[in-house]
C-alpha cells in the first residue's frame, strides 16, 4: 500500500540570502496528487470503514481524494462546480472517482453534497479539512519536519479552513519542540485572521477571489478551530503581489513550480519580514498544481 | 562537509500512462545549484590538491563549481562570454567565484582558459566533462540509483559532453546490473549519434542553436568516449519540438519545472515511444535553471 511520500526538503540559499531568513522549504509538490491533500485523503480513505467516500472540491482534496481510495478499492463521488476548468475534472476522473458537476447557479455544492450524502447513507461524506481523520493525516508533516531536527524557530503553512495548520499544530505539539506554528492567509480571504482578533470564528460574506484558490473558504473548520485557537503562533496577512512574487522567486530562486496557495507560506516571510528575520523557518510549500496560462504569466515577469 | 544531495525521485502515475511506459524520474532540479553538476564539482573542488581551480563555462558548471570551490575554501576563476545572461554571470558571482569575462568576438573562451591557465599555473584547469573527477562525480547519481533498487530496464539521460552519461555507465558497471543507460540527444547537435554512427569521435562544425543550451558542445570528450563507446546502449536524437513537449508534460503531469536539456531524456521517450513502450525506464530530469522569459513562452502553449 503506497503510504504518502515524505516531504522534500531543499535548500535554497540565494533565497535565504535575498530575504535575510534562514529559510528550509518543505515542499509537498511531488506529493502524491501534487499536493498536501493526499495526507489527509489517504488517512481518510484507508481508516473510515465505509467503502464509499463522498466529497465536494474543485481543488486539490479532490483529485488527492479520488486517488487514495482506488488505492484501497474504495469507490470514490467528488461533487464540483460545473464551471471547473476540464483539466481539472478530468485529473479527479483519471485518478479513478465518479464526478458529479453541480449547476452551481442552480444549486450550491454543499446543497448537492447533502442530497447525494442521503441518497448513499452508507457513504462516508469528508470535509476537506473539518474532519479528525483530516487533521491527523496533515500532522504526519509536522511529526516528519520534527524528526528531522532541523531546530525551526517557525513553520509557516497556507490556511484556508484550517486542516494543514491545525494538524501541523497538533504533530509539533506531540514533538514536545517549542517550534511555533505561523498561518499564511490571503488578505482577500482573511477569515482567520478576523477570527483571531475577535477569539471567535468569523465567516466571510461572500467567496474571495484572491489568487490562492486553495485558500477561498468562507470559515475555519470548528474542529480547527478548536486546536488552532490553542496552538497557533498567528496569522500573516499576504497580499495578492505578496503571493505573484513569491510565486517568482520559489521559480527563480528555488526551482520549484509552486500553485499560488502554494507559495502563501513564502508570501508571508514578505510580509512580515521583520518577525522573520535572522529565524530558522521553514515554509510549507504546499502544492504545484498551477493552472499553465496563468502561472506563464507570472514568470514571463521576472 | 556539503555533499551532493540525494536525487528526487518523482512518482508520475499519469505520465506513465500517457507515454505507455513505467517511468520513474530521477530530478536533480533540487541539487545544490539546480543541477547533477554540482556532483561533478563537488568532487573536482574537495580532490584536486590544488587551491585555485579555473573553468570556462556559461552554464550550470559554472555555478556548481563556483559553489563547491567556496564550500571548502578555494579560489575559483569562470570564463564567461561578455554576452552572457546578466542572471547568469550574477549567480556564479553570488556563489562566490569570480567572473572573468571575454569578448567572443576577439577571443575564443578556451583560448582565454590557456591565458588564464599560463598566469596561474599552479591553478588545476578542470573540463565539464573530459575530467575523471568530473566522470566518478557523475557516477554517485548512478550508484544511488542502482542501490534503490527500482528494477529499470534503462536509464535514459542527456548527452553534451558525455560527462553525466559516462558517470552513468561507469556507475552502472560497478553494481554489476544489467540497467542500460542511453543518451538523450538533440538532433540539432547530434556529434555523439554521429560519432557511434562513425565509430570514432565525430566533431561538429559549429556550436548548434539547439534550445538545449546544456548540450551545445561541439564533440564528445576522450576520456568520455573511451567509456561511451563500450558501455553505452544508444543514442536517441530528439527533435526541437519533441524538447518542448518534454518541458511541457514534466510541468503538467509531474510539476516538475525542468530546463530544455533537463527535459532530453523525456523528449527521447518521445522521440523513440515503441523501443521503450512497457519498459521501466529512469529520466534523469538534469537540472532545473531555466530562462524565466524562455520558459513562460513554453508553458502558456499548453
Amino acid at each position: 500500500m503506497k503510504t504518502p511520500r515524505p516531504t522534500t526538503i531543499v535548500d535554497a540559499p540565494r533565497l535565504s540570502r535575498k530575504l535575510g531568513v534562514d529559510l528550509v522549504l518543505a515542499s509537498e509538490i511531488h506529493q502524491y496528487t501534487g499536493s498536501f491533500k493526499f495526507r489527509a485523503a489517504h488517512n481518510v480513505a484507508s481508516n473510515v470503514k465505509q467503502s464509499h467516500v463522498i466529497t465536494a472540491s474543485s481543488g486539490n482534496f479532490g483529485q488527492a481524494i479520488a486517488y487514495a481510495c482506488s488505492l484501497v478499492k474504495k469507490r470514490c463521488t467528488v461533487v464540483m462546480p460545473a464551471t471547473a476548468p476540464k483539466i481539472k475534472v478530468d485529473a479527479v476522473r483519471e485518478y479513478g472517482a465518479e464526478v458529479d458537476l453541480v449547476d452551481v447557479t442552480k444549486k450550491g455544492r454543499l446543497e448537492r453534497l447533502a442530497e447525494l450524502a442521503k441518497e448513499f447513507p452508507d457513504a462516508y461524506v469528508a470535509s476537506p479539512y473539518d474532519d479528525a481523520f483530516v487533521i491527523e493525516g496533515n500532522a504526519s508533516l509536522a511529526r516528519e519536519l520534527m524528526a528531522l531536527d532541523l531546530d525551526l524557530d517557525f513553520i509557516i503553512a497556507p490556511i484556508g479552513g484550517g486542516g494543514l495548520t491545525s494538524g501541523l499544530v497538533k504533530g509539533v505539539k506531540q514533538s514536545g519542540k517549542k517550534t511555533q506554528v505561523l498561518a499564511a492567509e490571503p488578505l482577500l480571504s482573511n477569515d482567520a485572521a478576523e477570527s483571531f482578533r475577535a477569539g471567535h470564528i468569523v465567516t466571510l460574506p461572500n467567496e474571495s477571489t484572491t489568487i490562492a484558490d486553495g485558500a477561498r473558504v468562507l470559515r475555519i473548520g470548528d474542529r480547527n478551530w478548536e486546536i488552532l485557537s490553542e496552538g497557533l503562533a498567528g496569522v500573516i496577512e499576504v497580499t495578492e503581489e505578496q503571493i505573484k512574487e513569491a510565486v517568482r522567486l520559489l521559480f527563480a530562486l528555488a526551482n520549484l513550480k509552486a500553485e499560488p496557495t502554494g507559495a502563501l507560506a513564502l508570501g508571508a516571510v514578505l510580509a512580515e519580514p521583520d518577525r522573520l528575520k535572522g529565524k530558522r523557518v521553514c515554509c510549507v510549500i504546499s502544492g504545484g498544481n498551477a493552472d499553465p496560462a496563468f502561472y506563464a504569466k507570472l514568470v514571463e515577469g521576472i
